[in-house]
């Protein structure tokens, strides 16, 4: 276990470049929240290198046409490397296998959230999981009953499934026993889940802390963190709105979080919850494996384990002008992230330029083997700094 | 595939006693609504010989003590045999096992219905399927996603579930997908769902038509008639309220069904939609074996298929005096009723007294052989009549 103290070491880390695999870029449709410029400046200056982008844009990315629209803005705008999920619509399941291979995944959306992509039947999941190609994958936004409901789907179909932003006690229970079957599911939790509870509300305010899955108490928080080996990947879903919308008291569900992500996991880390090794696996190893994401090659990010810090009332480079981690202290920053070779961020500033980012689904490999998912260089690189 | 033609035929067939797994009887609690002399007064009308009583009375069985009150109402009531279900609280796990032989099985309200004992969590749910004794059957309230969530439970823990009153197509797909791949899920359909749809509320009713689950599509009710392989039973989901209750615009949902039932299956096989085989494996044979239910020795009854009638507003020995079936044409009449040797029904007269019925976890049996489900007198009997 890598214990870091922050306060006295001077230490700079070098760790593989971070994938988020949860983001609500907002472009096309929704550009005053947040643009593939915008969100891709802020996943790099919160260590992320590769982003897989959801598809509740307007328009959803449904079909080969928005999703030809949702591609432009990103080969247009992306700093970092990217994927696109496609959505799961209660007809589209005949016409997604023809867009399978260009996508990140298939996203399912099962519970009310911040989409029109609700499904309703489970005859409409079971098309899917018919349909949708058995190499790609796909992902579920489940809920509570409904974990278990789509984890049955998983063993029906015999087939893979990722249960996005897991926040509850009996959801992460659940996929324990799911998983102590061998049943071939996986998870996220994001990190407002797993550093907020319902308590913080009363600091937060109730609008501004609306977010799908809400916060939940203590006891689940507890169950998340009791459970870290069942955790397969850290996603921020970061999901911007604008200040205006978030304080009015029809606030939409969403919290911005990829500036915030790794300095949070990072204080973990210092404090003995989590090891470097853990923060790695749900970031980098676990995400490459469970999406069948590619090597970006000479691709890292170098952080600073010396830096403590409060995180301000909104973070530098999302559109979304506030954070519900206000006033955390918070040990660790990001001093500098290169892709590709390419210097992206040095000393909290930005140097790439917008339509650097590369889709994974298209991207030239320097080799084919897209299934080996070894850290090219994860042997943690300590550089005492000077 | 046994047809008959209602109109020219003269036949009065023997069925065996026909079994309801699910009837809300009200009593303790309720007794305005039904009583155990009313609902199986009800029953024996309606061709069934015994009934499993649901939980959700007041108090709730879901202790030794209520458990004790109802055995007592039932004891002192029932004209008819029964059993008595016990229902899953959020924190009763640990007192069930010991009352778990001597209840009809353990039931557990997952959506949202006429009951004060709905459970939240997935988590507590794992508790009951890990505390029930393992050859005690369960059974389950779960519409729509639901559903798919207790299969799930059931393969998890490797025990079967019986999934209560199926009405959507995506519950009997879902089903059936977890048939094909061998898990032991069973299922019932009650009545109203087979020959009611949302159409029906127009004539009902809005408020009077509140049911749970809601009366349904054409085309979920269809997907119902053309999986009739997947329903293991049908069950009434007798759930009596007085009309009053009905007619207000806070109509608690639920429909009387014992005294239909029959009839409006027999229809069916007259219409050749239904064999009679179906009707009685589905009310007898896997009743018996679902739920691990003894013999009703020298239990039969007598069904004149000779007779069409119309059915009117209300029936006759149900407390709640009205029927969503009014005005429903049907052909087959229950003549004569015969439970263990004494007859308790002849020509629309209930001869036997309430004190007569029997719980069948405490009947005295005339063998031990609980398993053995060969139906004692099912080669159908037809008697020319006179
Ligand atoms: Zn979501
Ligand atoms: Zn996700
Ligand atoms: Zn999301
Ligand atoms: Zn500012
Ligand atoms: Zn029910
Ligand atoms: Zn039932
Ligand atoms: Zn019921
Ligand atoms: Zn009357």
């Amino acid at each position: 276990k890598t214990h870091i103290d922050c306060i006295s070491s001077q230490k700079v880390f070098r760790l593989p470049g971070l994938i988020d695999v949860h983001v609500h870029v907002r472009e096309p449709g929704a550009t005053y929240k947040e643009d593939w410029a915008s969100a891709t400046a802020a996943a790099i200056a919160g260590g992320i290198t590769l982003i897989l982008a959801m598809p509740n844009t307007n328009p959803p990315t449904v079909d080969q046409a928005a999703f030809n629209v949702t591609k432009n803005c990103a080969q247009k705008g992306a700093r970092c490397d990217y994927g696109i999920f496609v959505g799961a619509s209660s007809d589209n399941y005949q016409i997604l296998p023809q867009i399978g291979p260009q996508a990140a995944a298939l996203k399912m959306y099962l519970n009310e959230t911040f989409t029109t992509l609700k499904l309703d039947s489970v005859a409409v999941w079971m098309k899917h999981f018919e349909n949708w190609p058995k190499n790609l994958p796909i992902c579920a936004h489940a809920e509570g009953t409904t974990t278990a409901a789509i984890i049955l789907l998983a063993d029906l179909y015999k087939r893979p499934v990722h249960v996005c932003h897991v926040a509850r006690l009996e959801e992460i229970m659940v996929i324990k026993a799911a998983k102590e079957k061998g049943l071939a599911v996986t998870c996220e939790v994001a990190p407002h889940h797993l550093f907020l509870t319902a308590e913080d509300l009363s600091n937060i305010g109730s609008d501004r802390g609306r977010v799908k899955p809400p916060l939940v108490t203590k006891e689940d928080q507890e169950a998340l963190w009791d459970n870290m080996d069942i955790i397969d990947c850290f996603a921020t879903d970061h999901a911007p709105h604008s200040v205006e919308e978030k304080t009015s008291d029809k606030a939409p569900p969403g919290f911005p979080g990829l500036e915030t992500m790794l300095p949070l996991l990072l204080t973990a880390v210092t404090e003995g919850k989590l090891t470097l090794e853990d923060l790695i696996s749900r970031l980098y190893t676990n995400p490459r494996r469970i999406f069948n994401l590619p090597e970006q090659p000479d691709t890292y990010i170098e952080v600073d384990m010396n830096s403590r810090w409060i995180i301000p009332q909104h973070m530098k480079y999302s559109k979304s002008k506030w954070t519900p981690f206000a006033g955390k202290s918070v040990c660790g920053a990001v001093r500098r992230v290169v892709i590709r070779g390419e210097t992206a961020f040095i000393d909290g500033e930005i140097l790439i330029e917008p339509g650097y980012g590369q889709d994974i689904r298209t991207m030239v490999q320097p080799n084919q083997h897209l299934n080996i998912v070894e850290p090219p260089q994860l042997n943690i690189a300590i550089s005492q700094q000077t």
